[in-house]
């Protein structure tokens, strides 16, 4: 099987990856911050580890500044609601996924408006756009760092320094960019990050991650024990506490944390070139064949990941359906997730079929898609 | 290493947990109900075969009435506040876990009010106290089914009787229970169970669940893509989806699928059995060590799981230091994240030392364990 669809996971995960997490179920299976005894601080020391790793991967310096959750959606349903109240005016792209889009939807019921600012054809959004949406109750300004159906980057820096300029949070939803295109968290002006830990950043499903930086403080979205303070009724206010209620996925964080060290040790330039020649290749490919239409930006500064085609005015489901079953190839069809972006670039209907190239896929790999692709451009 | 700490979690899990959660990532290790593609379909087999085994353990037909969370503590929130508005009343007991209590006192701040009928000095709840604590604002019931301080079982069926009578929503923490009590959920008067993955049911951390009776709608906790319909900026009404937003946890509910399966197969009863064998022997032996204080019921079929102690006025954490240090004993010492149920048994201060036997752990183990406390007792 070639797999082309690591916008949704990553697979296959590298070999540390599976070693980490079972070493923990095995090794250190006790439940860390609860008991004081050996196995369980070795288990704390665990999740303290991949804190650390993400530290040094976003050139941050404080690990309790990352949040450990389920995943991006509890990340960024903790961030967006953690930080507004009714009243409050929220800004964001036409560009989102349903896990922006829908808490914002939720949110209108207590009053808290949203503003979304319309990217082009191409899913590009023009900063500037962000700027006259400004009002005097914005609080809050969230988008993605890019697309996961046209792959479009957002310039994050460029919309972080207005958010700045007027005292507005702004969160960036890097579900398809952390652990891919480097990230110093030190330098952007960004206040939250909501990423995966099971795309880019190569760790297991059941992981996610919330960048918080020092100044912001959020309601949290659920309380409970944390292992500290278990005198107290009252949630602990210090940080990661306050957000992480219940026991965590340790052997997910095991996992994750052996992901990012893999990122380190390659050298995330070396694999992200690796990732930028296979996308390229299908770009240029994908442009030069009769029948299909290419989706976002076609030069690659503009872009990242997903690379969303159709072929005709076949159903992307029928395709992608093809493409399994008789070549072999996953990708996803349809409507992926964020209706805003399909509804941007005119495929509400015909969804897509998304190739979402990994650091494991090969060139030869990308070469079979495209004739696959070519064959399918003669069906009638 | 003797572990007694599998209230916290249990270790080591079967064989059979550890595989599936390794196969699920190498082999089945896309992302479900997302693509359409063969590993996406395989991966989503999974969780339905986890809901199977959870409907068989417990007796229900529906596999979809079985919500996947991170742990115990998010199905906690996602029951108490999905259910509950300002000016509702909820009653609950003075036994109960920080991931009940803090929830209940965060709803203050809204306007939602909350009765603790108090347990007698071994924990025990009296039925008639939850009756007497009923107005007519209350919305829900929510009690512990076994005290993860002392063992004691919360009487639910008739708790579940009286909630019916009064038209009023009754929710479980089955966190200490789960999995190791048989529990009949199509004929048990209650609305909503929530139990860790990682405990009882011998799964990894980072798997939760809520089992919601057929007539029980909640608000969410949190929205966001669900694969399902993915044009729709609105959550989705329908179950599981409405209360499972994002990637879950796949490898981890492999896992869980695997550790219910194992019970399914060894016989719940059989199994039961021999953890009661060992806590029979514990409590038998430290009930007769001078020295010793035991909490909770002194007998058998009032308790179940954690056995707290004490020796003389020592401080637990240091005593459960010791059996870490000098005898290679994992327990946990100090506050058990329920400072309710330590107010109620006097134990604020000092805390308790406590021993959780597992169906791993054998009676040479517990034997162990108590010429250990026998020693400590001369401690000056």
């Amino acid at each position: 099987m070639i797999y082309m669809d690591n916008a949704a996971t990553s697979w296959p995960k590298p070999e540390s990856v599976y070693t980490a997490r079972l070493n923990c179920m095995k090794k250190h299976g006790a439940n860390p911050g609860r008991s004081g005894h050996k196995m369980a601080v070795e288990a704390g020391s665990i999740l303290l580890y991949t804190r650390e790793m993400l530290c040094q991967l976003f050139s941050i310096d404080n690990p309790f500044q990352m949040i450990f959750t389920m995943n991006t959606t509890e990340s960024l349903n903790l961030a967006i609601k953690g930080c507004t109240q009714p009243g409050d005016h929220i800004i964001t792209t036409s560009m989102e996924h349903n896990s922006v889009a829908r808490p914002l939807k939720e949110l209108e019921k207590i009053n808290i408006s949203t503003t979304y600012v319309r990217a082009d054809s191409q899913g590009k959004i023009d900063p500037t756009d962000i700027r006259k949406a400004i009002r005097v109750n914005t609080r809050l300004i969230v988008t993605t760092h890019a697309s996961n159906v046209t792959g479009t980057l957002v310039p994050v820096q460029e919309i972080g320094k207005i958010a700045r300029e007027h005292g507005i949070l702004y969160l960036v939803d890097a579900a398809q960019t952390a652990g891919i295109i480097p990230i110093n968290l030190s330098t952007l002006p960004v206040d939250m990050m909501a990423m995966p830990g099971h795309k880019g950043l190569l760790g297991p499903q059941g992981t996610g991650v919330l960048y918080l930086a020092p100044h912001v403080r959020l309601k949290q979205l659920k309380e409970g024990g944390t292992g500290s303070q278990s005198e107290s009724l009252v949630q602990p206010e210090f940080l990661p506490d306050r957000y992480e209620s219940g026991t965590l996925n340790t052997p997910g964080i095991a996992g994750l944390g052996a992901g990012i060290n893999y990122i380190i040790k390659k050298g995330q330039n070396t694999l992200l070139a690796r990732v930028r020649r296979i996308e390229k290749f299908f770009l240029d490919a994908l442009l030069n064949i009769p029948g299909i239409k290419v989706y976002g930006p076609t030069n690659m500064k503009d872009r990242t990941g997903a690379i969303s085609i159709n072929i005709k005015d076949f159903d992307s489901a029928y395709i992608a359906n093809l493409l399994d079953e008789k070549y072999n190839i996953a990708v996803r069809g349809a409507i992926h997730c964020s209706p805003l972006a399909h509804k941007t670039i005119g495929t509400l209907k015909q969804g897509t079929v998304r190739f979402s190239p990994g650091i494991f896929n090969t060139l030869d790999e990308a070469k079979e898609c495209i004739k696959a692709l070519e064959q399918l451009t003669r069906l009638k």
